[in-house]
Formats: structure tokens, sequence, C-alpha cells
């Protein structure tokens, strides 16, 4: 249980590679089996675990790191409990694999069945929290893959020791530890080797912060699942409830504003906003809601100071909120097409028609009509733990489940057919 | 209708971008109308179709194409009116827009519907055949998008003639002609820039050669449909019966050596080669088959020459085989593991337990017990027409119909929900 000095990533994948073989082969029940070891041996082993993430904040602390970070970074007995109930859970979902996806028989008699099988290898580079290690590995082994997994640097010492824990309990199970490989190099060009590796990884899934996923997306060609900036608006109609519109934008601004599925930005029409002005400055003030304006906005919200493009483009992942003043619906759409990272966006309104038209014309992964965009999450719409957000149109969009760590194949059986 | 000396490929993704949303809005009777459309209008312009033909037919005679190329090249009356039936067969098929993939209602009442939605922009790109410029027009607009056309430079002027067809048939319809755009430069910097355009486009699908598909994947940031390259096996086991190995080699290999699912490579088992070699030999001769052996092969059939890394790598698109001798299904499942192009690989037997084995651990895209590869093939398998099979795993796999030019939008409808 040492790190491993002498790194060869691509002997990593390729192994990677030749396990995954072998857990596509298990049935969901030796796979949960295979979870709930590793949920036991990693509360089996909590000091061993706090005692690497000790030297992660120790680092962080001489680094300067904010508190926030630290926050996310230090583990506790608690956290690794959590780590191990998270994949109980995954235990307890359906299994997409060997899924029967649609069959049927040709004139000639040839069977065929398109089947979800596992993707093979996912390779997974992310930031910060140590809980990704258990949480993306717990989905990967359930949905029948191996995993090449690249943490950040500042939390190298508590991600390789929870792999190393998590080893140890596949020592025990039907799942050879090459299935889970972790690339302990804080070198880039160790992360940099696995963008190309499309032989050996068959998915790159990018978690962090929107320069890592930009990187990943820029440089890979392994395909690639893009998750998580998401940079979503509230659109208040002129014809919007004043009570819906207010209890909306509180919860999606302030909830959790460090999340993707937050709300960055008001679009409110100028009839509404001559209506209830009072009410929502007394709501900015409320919660101390700082403003960034459009013209419109700063001559009518007292405290609201001018926004730039970077208002319009940016996450601020703070309480901090950018607000425009529009004459129309079009001008909305319009505006979020031109600035919306295709995540969340909301429309608050009392009329059908209008709601209609949002929803078919705005293009993001979720659109809603007076409901807040944070029900854009795996465990709020009812799907257990989530890999990300894909905010992308490919393979998978929003919540990305277990079947997204699937593909499918079309199994044919015949008795000589040809054509 | 004359050639656009002025490229501006962004302007034209922009147009796209804008024209695909009235696209989006449209029925799918409003849809079928404009595909009826557009073929009418072939057939009432066949000759200004034909003498654009000519031009291009002129250059390839002065350049020496093939004769193979040529015909590929050339149009006719009954090719036109090919295309034409082709556009009302596409009007027949189901349209996926719209499609209620599931949908539930949260505790709190939040209504949640996952509903297919077009992608918005298809950037096509593509080799000598015009056929492919009507094609994928066609599937394009019956599945709620607009396209960009980039096709070779061979074709240039047959391709400039049908969209310019095209673009006289939309003037009568509620399509805009903005939603087929034709890139009329034959620059090489033209199809590049379409790489890079995340914003205006949303998918870009190759067709043609590996050489282009290869210089799509490696080079484009804009998600990919990796289409085409078939290194397609056979494989005949011990236990293979030996009619329906002959019947389905000779299919495989011989009915349409150029296409995709056509078989390049066969793997014996030595035990059924030493019974079977009189008839297997017979068969290379009877159809002209020219054999590149390994070792084994080449002592034991007559005329073969030994294969290189080269015979088990590349497609021969002709009526070369390449024969592999194998010891155990596992020495030709890892042989399929390292040379194969994930397309299609067919396993020969009566043994179910091994037929069993080979269709779970062979990664490709469809997978055959006793039938040809020749299968793999949106007609064959009643999709109606495809846009080209896809050897990638996420997204779609296999021949792909019109579901894969859509992606879903979780549309939540709520009065006021918050979390």
């Amino acid at each position: 249980m040492s790190l491993v000095m002498d790194i060869n990533v691509e002997a990593q994948a390729k192994e990677a590679k030749r396990a995954a073989k072998m857990v596509s082969l298990l049935t969901t029940e030796q796979k949960n089996a295979v979870l709930k070891e590793i949920a036991n041996t990693l509360e089996g082993n909590v000091d061993y675990i706090l005692k690497a993430n000790e030297q992660d904040l120790a680092k962080g602390r001489e680094k300067g790191y904010t508190e926030a970070y630290m926050d996310r970074l230090a583990l506790s007995p608690e956290r690794i409990a959590d780590f191990a109930n998270g994949l109980r859970e995954v235990a307890e979902l359906e299994d997409p694999v060997g899924d029967i996806l649609s069959d049927w028989t040709l004139d000639n008699g040839l069977q065929v069945e398109k089947v979800r099988v596992p993707l093979g290898v996912i390779g997974m580079i992310y930031e910060a929290r140590p809980n990704v290690t258990v949480d993306a590995t717990g989905l990967a082994l359930k949905s029948g893959n191996a995993i090449v997994l690249k943490g950040g640097s500042s939390a190298i010492h508590s991600n390789q020791a929870i792999v190393d824990i998590m080893h140890k309990a596949l020592e025990t199970t039907l799942i050879p530890k090459e299935a889970v490989q972790f690339i302990s190099s804080t070198d880039r060009k160790a992360t940099e080797q696995l963008f190309t590796m499309k032989e050996h990884i068959d998915v790159l899934i990018p978690r962090g912060g929107a320069s890592l996923i930009k990187a990943v997306v820029e440089n890979a060609t392994v395909p690639v699942l893009e998750t998580g900036v998401g940079n979503c608006h509230l659109y208040v109609d002129k014809a919007a409830d004043l009570e819906k519109a207010l209890s909306i934008i509180v919860n999606a601004k302030t909830d959790r504003p460090a999340v993707c599925n937050a709300a960055e930005t008001l679009i409110v029409h100028e009839k509404w906003l001559d209506k209830n002005k009072e009410e929502l400055i007394e709501l900015f003030k409320d919660h101390n809601i700082p403003v960034h304006g459009d013209e419109e906005a700063v001559r009518e919200i007292p405290g609201a100071i001018p926004a730039g493009e970077e208002d319009w483009t940016n996450e601020y992942l703070s309480l901090d909120i950018a607000v425009k003043v529009v004459k129309s619906i079009d001008e909305a759409i319009d505006h979020i097409d031109d600035y919306g990272t295709k995540h969340s966006e909301a429309i608050i309104t009392e009329d059908k028609e209008a709601a209609s038209r949002f929803m078919k014309l705005v293009d993001a992964a979720a659109v809603y009509h007076n409901a807040s965009t944070r029900f854009t999450d795996g465990g709020a719409l009812g799907f257990g733990a989530e890999i990300g957000i894909s905010t992308q149109k490919l393979h998978a969009r929003g919540p990305m489940g277990l079947p997204a760590l699937t593909t499918v194949k079309y199994q044919m059986t015949g008795d000589g057919q040809i054509r």
C-alpha cells in the first residue's frame, strides 16, 4: 500500500481493458456483493484513509486553500460512512446490463436482439473531492465496466488511500483489482495520455471546473461525456404569478449557489418588473443578493451595478445574480441561445402558450415551467446516484445514471442466414 | 443558380442554426409534405442536374478516375428517380420527434417528461457519391434538423445542382432554404472550419474512407458520429456446420465486397480446417478469392500468400480474404480484439456455449451466430433509410436511422415547485 512511483498509464489502461471483460460477465448479484464488500472494507479502514487525508489537508493549509476548498477536501468517519452507504445505495439500483431494448425476427428467421452492454473502460478525470473516487467506482462496476481514475493533485493521498482500501476489498471478490486503476502521477502529461488512448478507454468523463472540462473536450480523441457547467436562467414572463416567481427566484439562486443547477441570470419582462419592482427589490435585499444588471435593471434596482459580458457568460457560483430586462419572450429566448450552457432553463408564467413556446425553442437538457431549476439532479428525479449531469446532446443528456455508462449491441442468432 | 464564390462557412452554419428552430416546430405531416415537394422538384429538373453531373464526369475522365469511381459519380434519370423515391420512403418512416420516452410525477407534483427532440444542425462531410446529398437532407429534415452539406470535390457540380433544385423546392414550403446549406468551396479549410463550430453545429457525420473519418474524429471538437469502417471477421469454430460455414463465407465475402459489412478475415479453428480443407479450398477457387494466410493457412491452402500486419488491419474492399488458423475460440476473440473495428463479427458453430461466449466477449456493434455479417444494415434490419452505420459506442451503435438524429429533453411542468 504505497504510492507507485513508476507510472505507465498505458499499461494501466490495458490492464483495465482486460479486467473489464471479466466484470462484464458478472451477474447483478455478484456485482452487488462486490460493492457491499468495498463498502464494509472502507468502513473498516477509516484510520488509514484519514491519515492520508491529513497529508492532503496539511499541504492544503500550506498552500492557503480557501475554507470552502478545504471543506471539500476534508474527510471524517462520517463522510467515509457516507461513501460506504452510497455504494450500498448503488447496489440497490436496477442493473441496466442485459436489458433487451427491442427484439424482432426477420422474415428469413434471423433473430435480432438489441441488448444493453457495458461501455468497457471509463476514464474519470476529476478535481478535488475524494468522494468521486468511490462514487464513480461504484457506478462503473455496477454497470459492468472497469474504471481508470485520475483525481486532482490536492487530494492525491486521500484518493490513493481510498483506492488502496478498495483494492484490498477486491482481493476477496470476483472483480480483479485491475478493474480499478488509479493514476498516481500528478503530472499533467499522465492526464493527457488518457486523452488519446482510444484502444483501451471507451469514454472519458471530466468532473470539475469549466477549464478542466474544456481541456478534455478540446484535446481528447477518446469520446467524452461532457458534464457540468450550468449557466442557468430564470425567465419571469409578463404573465408570471408574483408568489411563484419570488419563491422560485429565491430557491434557484440561494438554496445552493455553488451547484450547476443554480440560477445565475434572471431575465424579466419589463411589464412584470414595472408592476412588481418593489417586491423584487425587497427579495434581493432580504437575501443579500448582489445584482449585476443591464441598463434598465440598473436604473430600476437600487444598488445594482452594471453587468458586463462576463456577467452574462459565467457562472457566479455565489449569491450574485445578473438581471436582464426584456420586451418579449423571444428576446429572452435569444439571450439564452447566446449565453446558456444547455443545462437548465425556466420560464415562470401563467400563459400556457408562452410556456410551450419557451419549452420548445429553448435548447437545454431540462426546461421548466413554473418550477425551480434545482430539480435537474439524479437524486431529485429518482435516478439514484449520478455520474454527472450531461450538457451535451449525444448519448446522454441531463442527469446521467447507470444507463449512461452502457452502450448497446445487436445480437443476431441464425441458422445459416445469408443475404 | 450559380456557384457561390464568396464562402463564409460560419455565416452558413449560423443561418442553419436559425433555420433549425423553424424546422423543429413543424408537424410530421408538414415535414413529409416538404420531402415530397423536394422529390417532385428533383424529378422535374433532371436535365439541370445531369448537365452539372456531366461537368464532374468530364473532370473525372480527365483525372483518370477508376471505372468503379466514375460509376459512383455518374447520375442518370433513373438514379435521380431513385433519389426522389428515397425521399418518399423517408416520408413514410415514423417520426421520432415528440416521442415521450418516459414520464412521471414527483411527490411534490412536478411533472417530468423525457421527450425526443431534434439535434439541431447536422454537419455532413462526405465523399464522392451525390446520393448522400439527397439522402442525408431527407433524413435530417424528417427528424426536425437543419443540415450543412460538405461533399467531395469530385462531385461538386452535381451536388451544387442537386442543392439548387432542393432550394427551389423549399421556396414553396414551410422549411426555409437556409435549413439546407451547401459548402461550395473545395478548399480543405472550409471543411476544417466545420470541425470546431460548436456553437452552430450539433454533430458532424463523416461518410467516406477511413482517412476522412480519422481526420474528422481526430480534429473535430464538435461531437462526431463515427461511421463506417468495417474490418469484419468470420470465425469458423471447431463445431461449425460445413454447409452453413461455406454459404456464410461466400455471402459475407463475395456478395458486395466493397461495403463495410462484408467479411475481410476468416478465422478458422484448426480442427475444423483439418476436416474440411478440401471444401474450403474449392470454395476459394470457385469464387476467385485470393487468400492471404498466416503460416498455417499458407501451408494448408494452395496459392495462399503470406499475410502481413496490413492484411489483418485493413479492409480489402475486394474479393481478397485473410485467413488465420487458431487453436481455440479465445485465440479468435483475441485476434478480433486486436484488429476488429467494432462493426460486425460472426461465429459459425453448433456449440451454443461457444456462441454465447463469442457474442458476450466480442466487442462490436453487431455479433452474429450462424449468419452472414451482411445484415448490419438499416434496410436489412427494417429501420428504413440509414444515415450511416455507427462503429462507436456512445449515442448510437450499428445502423443509424432517424432516432440517431435526435436527442432528448426533460420538460418539467410545475405550479411553483421549489427544492
